[in-house]
């Protein structure tokens, strides 16, 4: 490049736009990576979407590349740095001559419009284009939120034409009565912004033609079981039967109404077809990035399609993936139910940790975005980073007992001492992990040798990858091993609601063996954000338990979910502008 | 082509399938159109966009070909074939060996997913790829879904903030008090169905933190005035203006608060960058058609973007351009406002007739979509044809006050008798027009031969191109003007609301200079759709005026506007299923 890029001195928008001078066309890009020309749909310069189904069929007898997870410490509010490590560990496996590819999940406008911040990594470790990244990308989300409402339109015009019409003219249009009860709507419409004036609405004011009157809602795209569907979904067939069994609503005798039942599954199906193609990046650096489907981390897997990850198996030897919160969260979902939904054993897992969050885990004082850091953040102090570090083990104990190897990366920061690093160091390989110091947000694939080094030699090792659960095990089971084993709860309690929920789940042999996804806070190993370390001695509350019977998730509540958030007072859509002379977006990042 | 393509027995889907076998790869289709590889940005093997920006800037200099407007008679409500024609006349040029490309508007996911019916043509006279033009194409529309929707995001939770906050707050985040009157909303939210069920609504229901309650509403995603803004502005920096006067909300005291003072116009316009460029497609005999914009022809100009038009006529010898409804409506908006915005001199206008429609107007019962056609319609009738060509020799008389050529188009039937042809050709010959039967539907290019060669004579006439009005005049003035000369209408009414409005828009310079819009049925020449041939002795009721800052339109309302259509009770959605083997979409068509 003909610019040094220097992180320190440059803003991620600014390296990004520097090194984008330089990236390479897609037709190069697919074909270093080894998609052929008939595979690659080309959406412009620099993007592409892959043939999946090509692809896939081609290279059906091929064995798979070595498979790496990227995790997390429990982090601070300020993030430590997940898709940065991503890119990075990309760059760094790419500098030691691998094949490698990574993949990622694709950003909601929600928050690209109200709170600044890209999630295509930092520094030297970014996913470009950056803009395109930023701004719908291929259109996936557009899609989902497409096919998402015409559910509700389906539903909602079902609705009105049962109300104002008799038997007769049901039955002459094929119509069966399906008794949607108004008073309980099942889900609500969808929208990719963070729009909070439509989170509980009334519709249907009018006339008799202008639909039926009802309490509705809307939530994020990102949210939808569309979207938690696209990020499991094998191939089309099982989008399409998934689809079909998605709940649109409730009966008035309380049985489910589907998409099927609304014969409105197959056009949705018809819509999300060009969804199912992952999307083709690139590091600054030069290594395919794969952008597929971006689920919630709460009530769905919280990670990029199995899709992406089962062309990125096929076409390298090592695929990084990442997954979403921390590992008590993201990894439990990547190792239970993304690996059991797709098949796959994984070789490795990074948990990325900084000295930032793990002092803030030794009881530092609380870390809030917008605000400066507070001196113990910003001086040594290997007493509150050594007595953190019992979060960092946390973690590591539970990668291991998924049967694979972990490697802890310290996520290097300009004020972390040496003696803060070895402390981290010393506590991690004492809980049996591997350690590497990186510099990747300063110096890319550079900065990221070491780690790189160590997740090839994590992969060497002997995999003994085994589920925490079989499918055969009641869901309650589940969920208490889950509290106990992975977050270190002393009990579970349950509401009365959620207990019944839970009875009647385990009654129907369908829905009992369906995954267990749990919806708790990222910000602790318990589900309250305040106790920060590893928390002895408390009780996971469930209050409530939701069936997404498309997405074949069992999810029981432990904390607050709200699907859509609210637009702040001083959002990022105030300084985003386009140079019309250009056309180049400026503010966006 | 492998297989005979017949019309008479194959469905329009079947014929696009099959044609779509031998497509041009889009680098093919773009090199042949005169397209640098760098200016086409390709979506997919079939698809691309073409960066206008590139284009015209490189072409600035080449004078433009040839430019016809295709427009046509006063439809029943199943349509003349204007689409149809385009393409066939299209493919016809093209057989002439004449360089040339068409431009029609992308359709909306309403009519899609709810009535069944392709808008890409018919028969032999087809635009392909037909299931991508169908289903979101490159996506510009959910981008103005997107655009549109961030405004609204903008305002209500300004609103919110507003009312929540003191004027401490505000003043620190230096948002100045804007003041929205929640008793008048401006515009509602978009999206592109029939959701009947969004038409009126109440949001912002719950906390404080959840909007502000009002009443709002959603109008179709192809209604909003970003839509028509696409279709008329020149370039990104006009846009980047019109979106920045875009009217979103009235403030308290009756002052409108526009996308500027809702700092959402930067945002608004780098979300829309990409909807910029027009999308290229083929016909199937393999001539280049641009597809960009599809604006309501009410409330807008209802034809495809001027951008679209300048490429095409810098890259061809003749471009063939679409206009909605009839040519009352859509060659008179073709005319004082395309033409008017854009600079461009047509050439020639084609006027599509069909005996079925002329039998119609000469007194022939009521045609009823679904219903099959009175024997009228389907034998031999030459008085109720004779009789009909008045509302013919009206259009012929109003596209002749423009100065340029009609050639009618008698868009054949296979019903169609030789007397009943006769009878039309003489009616429009005695009128001035050149007249061309035209078989393009049955035979493709081959059967649009005559029509071809009608519309390049009529390209070699002298035009004497001259606006209706001059922007002068006052919006009264023209509204009569537009009534008298154009529709044939005696008197022009106002209701005291209207005529206020008139008098407001035209004691404000800005206003009183913006172009003059006219809402009406396209099933009359008339305001009322009952009203078949060439109605005398009526007088056109304006009830309202719309303001579009914009898109720089007045908008006299003479009829009702829906701008939210909806949903049937046997919907199209029913049957569009995919092939899960294939990822081919059925039932589209």
């Amino acid at each position: 490049m003909a610019k040094k890029l220097d992180p320190t001195i440059m803003q991620d928008w600014e390296i990004a736009a520097e090194a984008e001078k330089s990236m390479k066309p897609i037709q190069q890009l697919a074909e270093e990576f080894g998609v052929l020309t008939e595979e690659l749909l080309p959406y412009g310069h620099y993007l592409g979407k892959l043939d999946y189904r090509k692809i896939l069929s081609r290279l059906v007898d091929r064995p798979n590349g070595k498979y790496v997870d990227v995790t997390a410490i429990t982090p601070t509010p300020l993030g430590e740095g997940k898709t940065t490590t991503t890119m990075g560990l990309v760059e760094g496996l790419g500098l030691l001559g691998k094949k490698v590819s990574g993949a990622i999940r694709q950003p909601s406008g929600g928050p690209t419009f109200n709170i600044k911040g890209s999630a295509a990594g930092g520094g030297l470790s970014l996913c470009v284009p950056m803009t395109e990244f930023s701004l719908g990308l291929t259109g996936d989300i557009d899609t989902i939120t497409n096919a998402h409402n015409l559910a509700m339109v389906a539903m909602t015009a079902r609705m009105q034409h049962e109300f104002n019409y008799g038997d007769d003219v049901l039955e002459r249009k094929k119509l069966k009565r399906l008794n949607i009860d108004p008073y309980n709507p099942a889900i609500g419409w969808a929208i990719d912004f963070s729009a909070q004036a439509l989170r509980e609405i009334i519709i249907g004011i009018g006339d008799k033609m202008d639909g039926f009157m009802m309490k509705s809602g809307f939530q994020i795209t990102v949210s939808s079981e569309l979207m938690a569907i696209l990020a499991v979904a094998r191939d089309l067939k099982d989008l399409r039967s998934r689809i079909a069994r998605m709940q649109i609503a409730w009966d008035r005798k309380g049985n489910p109404v589907t998409a099927a039942d609304l014969e409105v599954d197959g056009a949705m199906t018809a819509i999300m077809v060009k969804a199912m193609d992952p999307t083709l990046m690139q590091t600054i650096e030069g290594q395919p990035v794969l952008v597929h489907a971006g689920p919630f981390a709460n009530i769905a897997i919280g990670q990029s399609s199995i899709i992406a990850d089962r062309i990125g198996l096929k076409l390298s030897e090592y695929h990084v993936t990442e997954s979403g919160f921390g590992a008590d969260i993201g990894f439990e979902k990547f190792w239970n139910l993304k690996c059991r939904y797709s098949g796959f054993v994984p070789d490795a897992a990074v948990i990325v940790a900084t000295i930032r969050a793990l002092k803030m885990h030794g009881g530092g004082p609380r870390v809030t975005p917008g605000k400066p850091l507070d001196e113990a953040y910003t001086s040594e102090n290997v007493a509150l980073v050594e007595k953190g570090c019992e979060n960092l083990i946390a973690h590591i104990e539970n990668v291991k007992k998924s049967g694979i190897t972990p490697v802890v990366c310290i996520n290097h920061f300009y004020m972390d001492s040496e003696k803060e690093i070895a402390a981290v160091r010393k506590a991690a390989e004492e809980a049996g992990a591997r350690v590497a110091l990186s510099r990747h947000w300063e110096l890319g694939g550079e900065g990221a040798k070491d780690l790189a080094g160590a997740v090839v030699e994590a992969c060497e090792e002997k995999s003994d990858f085994r589920f925490l659960y079989e499918t055969s095990m009641p869901q309650k089971q589940r969920i208490e091993l889950i509290a106990r084993e992975i977050y270190g709860a002393e009990a579970v309690s349950y509401t009365p609601e959620a207990d019944a929920k839970l009875r009647r789940i385990q009654d129907d042999t369908n829905l009992a063996s369906m995954g267990t996804c749990m919806v708790k806070t990222q910000l602790s190993l318990s589900h309250d954000p305040e106790l920060k370390g590893r928390p002895k001695g408390w009780t996971l509350p469930v209050t409530d338990v939701l069936v997404y019977q498309g997405a074949e998730l069992i999810v029981p509540v432990a904390g607050g979910i709200k699907l859509l958030p609210g637009t702040a007072s001083d959002p990022a859509f105030r300084r985003i502008d386009v140079d019309t002379e250009t056309g180049k977006v400026t503010g966006l990042f």
